[in-house]
């Protein structure tokens, strides 16, 4: 009953735009802690999961640079025919380690999020796989919020789940991004966590509740029944063809029963958004945070500078991401920082490769 | 009695950093026009100067770029062996040009101000060419204020000049930069001019008012007497040292009982802060607009963009000087845009003169 970290590197980071490019995502990024956020998360599974027990899916134009960045081998790295969101990268996953060690119990991480006190996040990980082998159940991380955030979706809480696992409660219900006064809604009444999207349950599990959940992503699968060891090849091109493409979320955990939730208090953040990194670096009035370059004069502070060989000077300027990042240069308000994908989607349809 | 243009390159336009520079000052850039504001300059001279009479007083670091910028030859580049300020400068040209044409009258111009229509400033050159010399008198142009501007200099206007020279008027007082109160106020009352520091006199009246308002500068250019036609060597090396470091202004201007003035109503700017270009520009809420370099992406609107060979994208900034040379990047405030010379004093004093 080995623990297996199952690494999901298959997001653009789009509005981390323009440090976050589709050569070059989001999560190979040195955003914080000075290696990046692939290599991180890297570290941080290694902590409960053994070297032959790490696992990253990933798109093809990715893979080179993933066995780079990380040192796995080939057979550690699943590469996708094409992107299919979170549920398929899972149940694809889940089949195939299985097929390698079917008592595998999966911890699904993010390659981009940031996670500061790994020794608080082992912890939880191997608690939750505690309870995730021996109840069957699915646990997934809540997060304690910090402040009212719009920018993720929030886990409402229900009674304890099992007298033999403290601490682990049911899952009421998952909620989307609410809005602004929604989100100061839960941070008043409590009971609510922020979903960070990590997943710890035994392998087996998941594809049965896959198979009760979303059966035509079960059907999908159906082809690497014959074929659960395929790391490419027709029946895995034919299993991707079909599958539809829909968060874990939306496919498994918002249906399943057996989700249960563990609150943790540790600092997380999916480092989403220039302002969630801000947020994550302490940006304050008065407070500017630098990454990377030179800021030569600043003040009025309140900043986030990103900076490349060119040093940068700001002057009465308040509330603002400075991204420099040698070929392109973005002013933003922090507040509108999101906004950024509406950026990448118009130079996408301008045929702009090289700044997407 | 020919028209000879004397065009000051002396001023470091460190308002205008990050672009203008010690190794390659304001006049130097290509601001508006496609042309450097130097040569821009060069060719208005050139509407009512013969190419024998158009000379440039700079310092020894710009005379070879100017000398190749503009096409003026060795002759006619006199190179100051300090920096004095604009008095010293002037009575030098003076000095210089009266022992070639005794009758010269000086139009004496800066390197890097801004006058689209040319044929207009041409036609208050002739006008006040020939006030200067059958009355004797020194002509400043005064431009007709435009808006409350508090980093101008100007001009309270007295009663007419002369029946004799139509439109001239006497000059009741220089008035140095006001705040913005007092701005508005001249701009309610009338009878205030900006001062635009362009002055039409003849040589020997120049050398005579110097003498009269300025005796200690007059002292300092006695050893010129003896060597009128120096372009170097000791007797200028001795007059440079011991001359006042002073505008001339504040050492003839107001102080001369001789001295008129010209009220002009075309466009001059002396574009010596990115506020004032971004008001050359048209920047206006809603507008922003763009000086060299592509702007990819911009939602709000009203700002200045000074681009090099980066992309620059723009989201929620209104109000911003974004201005990146290719080695230096500045965001500001436009409203704030006048302070950079702290930046620029800074960076000197740190010993940064990679950036300045």
């Amino acid at each position: 009953m080995a623990l297996h970290a199952v690494i999901l590197a298959g997001g653009a980071g789009e509005r981390f735009w323009p440090a976050s490019r589709q050569k070059r995502p989001k999560p190979f990024l040195e955003v914080l802690d000075g290696v990046s956020l692939l290599e991180a998360t890297h570290r941080r599974a290694r902590r409960f999961a053994s070297p032959g027990c790490v696992w990253v899916v990933c798109g093809r134009e990715h893979a080179a640079a993933i066995r780079r960045e990380t040192g796995l081998t080939n057979r550690r790295v699943l590469v996708e025919p094409r992107r299919r969101n979170t549920a398929m990268a899972m149940s694809w996953a889940a089949h195939h380690i299985a097929a390698h060690d079917p008592e595998a119990v999966l911890v699904v991480l993010s390659a981009d999020h940031h996670i500061p006190d790994a020794r608080a996040f082992a912890a939880a990980i191997r608690k939750s796989a505690k309870a995730a082998r021996s109840a069957g159940c699915i646990v997934t991380l809540g997060v304690k919020p910090r402040r009212p955030e719009t920018g993720y979706g929030y886990i409402q809480t229900g009674p304890p789940a099992a007298r033999a696992h403290p601490g682990l409660r049911r899952v009421k219900r998952f909620v989307e991004k609410p809005d602004a006064a929604r989100a100061r809604s839960y941070l008043r009444r409590g009971g609510y966590l922020w979903n960070a999207g990590i997943f710890i349950v035994g392998a087996r599990i998941l594809l049965q509740e896959i198979e009760s959940c979303a059966p035509d992503l079960h059907r999908a699968l159906s082809p690497l029944a014959k074929a659960p060891r395929a790391r490419s090849g027709a029946a895995l091109e034919r299993a991707y063809r079909r599958a539809p493409s829909l968060p874990i979320d939306v496919a498994v955990m918002e249906r399943s029963r057996k989700v249960w939730t563990l609150p943790v208090s540790f600092a997380w953040s999916d480092v989403g958004t220039w302002l969630s990194l801000a947020e994550e670096l302490g940006v304050a009035p008065g407070e500017t945070r630098v990454v990377g370059g030179e800021l030569i004069s600043d003040d009025t502070g309140g900043n986030l500078v990103w900076g490349s060989e060119r040093p940068i000077a700001l002057l009465g300027v308040e509330g603002l991401a400075v991204i420099d990042t040698g070929d392109v240069l973005l002013v933003t308000i922090l507040e509108r920082s999101p906004d950024v994908r509406w950026i990448v989607s118009d130079l996408k349809k301008r045929g702009r490769r090289d700044l997407t």
